[in-house]
């Protein structure tokens, strides 16, 4: 059975394995005060060309958003996101659980554009009864998106200055970090979005390891006694040399940027292939999910042979679908696609 | 100035505050456990013409909202409101401080139509990954809506059904529901009420009292130690007797509903008086809040002898606007504001 | 019966019951934001000699508490409180349902001592695995404390200079302040309480309001959007007024220091008559709240006639019982009472 | 350096890694609808001798407590533990961070005694004011203990027993389950824990695992849609493999087991060499935690080249400290050590 349900069904990059194995027996202190997750921080600090990046590792995406959006706002604040954000509709309501609103605004193949901000912020600002409303205090956005699209580098800058206007911190979602940074579609690197946001997440889970996600603060802005914070959630882990040394793996030898390139790469194929079959494009995405219209006869020939995830069902009886590369994925996974479509 | 601002600027009708201060220096147990809640209970069992209503006594409407609805949920629970609901727009975000999502969905006219739920909860049940997103738990409307309409016997019913079919509590915000059901235009009683929720609240803030919401559980289901739940969010007055005793005075002799009806027809008057006039309906209420479309220069000139809150500043440079009547409002006033329009 | 059960059995003092009336036709806007709710702040601000304090109406004594405390808190703070304190024990874990640990310190007479306080922040500085325990954030004390008993002037200096040592703020509960502050053997102002305290509330439920706490900032440290912090605990009236103009009422003429001494001199009548008669002191209380311990044979007697408290029953069958005199308490109560002795 | 400080200062057990690598490269689902967790809980029912456990994997033993008793909790029900219990003092709060109060009674050895117990619910129950506290609605005890100590069957018997009379689910936490289970002096097997308890975890994180806990409820009392609830808090890996994978090889060829035996062997070997040298014994500990009391001199001398936890600073200049031993432990690290005593 071929899957490309999604870019985290296998363990981990041989080479991430690899370090954890080499570094296994060596003892270490626990809670991130080792010498390990230094270096790691190091790494991602050199990589972002920022010495005095504020950096805490975590284990997934949710637990990540979680604590940074719910660290970061009064009780009373609310975060804006897009209505298609993972934190607006796949996080099991994590984010109203620690008692914050989402603020979800229409967006745009995924993204929030800018002006649907400031709109939404003049228009808020404007209200008089808004001490009765919940009050936004930050913004979320991811890229890629839930979507697989991307903001261009005029896109990240307009919205980040909106967010700047009304003093918004602006937090980017990055669980595939490197899908996007490094799509040949994309005019926004790392350093970008060091500059642009106030924190962002560099993601290790759906980018080759066996779980981690790096949260980096830009502004000197982590919140005081973050490590009481993520203690108090039960996400502190106690080995924290477990996702550090994964990230050490993945900020070695630009391993993160070759698994991010090389499955984009795929993915361009893959849609090339669909594209030359006939197939519609539900999304034109850019990174590693593409998405595809299905009729209900293709649907259920390629179930037959392939997991992937079923997006959306369409009223016509066509089926949105999504299928995900990984660094995992190869040309002989593709070759053997490409027979069944 | 003449005010139409809202139903709550005013103290109490004074048949309430005679009650009060005719019962001042009896002395009570605290909590709720005196002789006087009882009494008021009773009455308002009667009114109901269910002798098993379990019935609690709260100070206001956001608080009534946010212990009746945190209470009933499970954690991973939210509670599906139309767009313009209360809980979904006006209440700081208490729900969700509570840790439970609003899922708002869009209404009609402030309602929520039961093939609108009925459609959601299809689209919920059928996704395979609902497991990660909030889980309807609820239903939540206002009976007069925001927007002053009102369910017809046959909307409300279709709505309970659809609920009763998913297992979910349906909850009636009857902040206003003398308003409700005492309009000329309404064929849903307190009975109808009573039988098609699970659970709701008669206000008592807007009806006349100085403060004071009777939440009424229907089916014998008010959560377990509710006393511990209403202490624990500082909802619970030690002078219980304050509240109680106002709702006694206004189960008294028909009060409630003579506030209602009264309150009702000075509405329909003023209604009346604005279209004879010329100006447009915003929203065709059939209770005591009306909603009009003011030009810029009618908005300026009313401001300067009348208070009333804007509702929409509307991009033609028009404004909607809302007048409310009280059980204070009297013939004088519409007779005055007449002269004005 | 002869009551003394408790200082909130009663309505209201009828000198605010009479300003409620006066005002009750006074058209006023909602949620604080009237002419009376201002000139309450007034007068309090007068009498505390003060006039840039920050000052907010709520309804009842554990909402204040939980309001104060969570809203200073940070997420992973917790509050020191005495182990007799009111937080600690009777508000239905109303804090910990906020999200805060009460850290619950050994008190003596129900006060919390300056050096057990210093103590316990020296040894929890020393901890080097401090990260991973509840952050002490605030200090809670009780004047008068729930056993009667007061701070000496000494005390509360010792007690807030060990707060300003350690950045504590420090709030205190004045659900019954009139009696301490009135009390013969207290040599605590109102002045004392403004300036050593960091937030403090003047009780009006148990002195003589229908309901209703003032709770003061007095260093500007009222947290922003406190209206907002308000409304979303379900806590913000919408005829603020009530509170208020009881308050107006309160503060006019000196009745609610007057309230204050001629209730702690009918409990110090009270405590010579039991004392006369032979019963025992379970605590030698100068306010309002008075305690002794009664044997089998007296409880069952007086409870045939007489309304109090049974505190605590002791192993040796006796038990400590709690008579409390309030505004409504007459020389007349308390003749009737001698002869029951 | 030689290092006792912890049992988690090492990566995993060999053969642990060694299957995490084995299984790297299988396509698996995620959030633990895989084969590889299917397997795991399987062999770990096995162990427990009942094929009807529901059990759910999570990251680690904070996160684990916080789930586990939040989960089961109404609102307005606290926690019951030793006042040494890790949820009282070593978890940021964490509990009451998710709404409920730790109701810390004083233990015996890091043990709550059951007639501790009893006593305390036969007056919380006896007392007429109970609505308006913390109402206890589950115990926590740990085995072994924060101490080292261990329930002996008798006394968790009578514990269990005490717990089933007032409906208290007793959860035990595991997080060091293999070295109470192996002790020489352990009369209490994994039979007895499944048996005597409502719910429990077995420890991996400290017993070998990178990382990783197993959840169990006996009683067929996982709550509803618990994926959800764990989603919600961040808990939810989506390779959930990582752990599951993990327990495969703890519970293959009785390794989980065979970590407890060797731990607790060397810990007794080590507790042998401490007193053989005259030093004296804080607890008793007859697991894998062993407590020294140490004069100033020697803590300086061995703190040269020995890493260990000082538990506590002694009034009269000694300290109490704790060394631990591991899987990662060897007879050659007690030999080093013991040249140094």
């Amino acid at each position: 059975m071929l899957s490309f349900a999604c870019d985290y069904n296998e363990g981990a990059h041989p080479k991430v394995l690899a370090h954890l194995t080499e570094r296994n027996l060596v003892s270490l202190p626990g809670y991130g005060a080792d010498p390990d997750t230094e270096a790691a921080m190091a790494k991602i600090r050199r990589e972002c060309g920022r010495d005095d990046l504020q950096i805490q590792f975590l284990t997934g995406g949710t637990q990540t958003n979680l604590i940074a959006i719910s660290s970061m706002l009064r009780s009373y604040e609310g975060v804006v996101a897009a209505e298609t954000g993972h934190v607006s509709v796949h996080e099991a309501g994590a984010i109203e659980f620690s008692g914050h609103k989402v603020i979800a605004l229409p967006g745009h193949d995924g993204k929030l554009p800018a002006e649907t901000l400031a709109r939404y912020m003049e228009r808020f600002l404007g209200d008089e009864t808004n001490e009765h409303m919940a009050r936004p205090g930050m913004v979320y956005i991811s890229h890629p998106t839930e979507l697989g699209t991307l903001y261009s580098k005029a896109e990240l800058t307009a919205l980040s200055a909106v967010c700047r206007k009304y003093g918004l911190p602006l937090y980017i979602d990055g669980a595939r970090l490197a899908y996007g940074v490094m799509s040949p579609a994309s005019d926004v690197t790392l350093q970008d979005i060091v500059e642009l946001s106030d924190l962002f997440y560099i993601g290790g889970t759906k980018v080759g390891a066996l779980c981690g996600e790096a949260l980096v603060f830009t502004k000197g802005n982590m919140p005081p006694h973050f490590l009481s914070i993520i203690k108090q959630q039960g996400a502190l882990l106690a080995k924290m040399r477990v996702v550090s040394q994964q990230f050490d793996a993945l900020f070695t030898d630009g391993l993160y940027w070759e698994i991010g390139r090389q499955t984009v790469a795929l993915a361009m194929r893959m849609k090339k292939m669909f594209v030359d079959h006939g197939y519609a494009l539900y999304m034109d995405s850019p990174t590693n999910q593409q998405f595809f219209i299905l009729t209900g006869e293709q649907l259920e020939r390629l179930q037959k042979d392939v997991v992937f995830s079923v997006w959306e069902h369409m009223d016509d009886g066509r089926a949105a679908v999504r299928f995900c590369t990984s660094w995992a994925t190869t040309d002989a996974d593709l070759d053997a696609l490409e027979k069944l479509l």
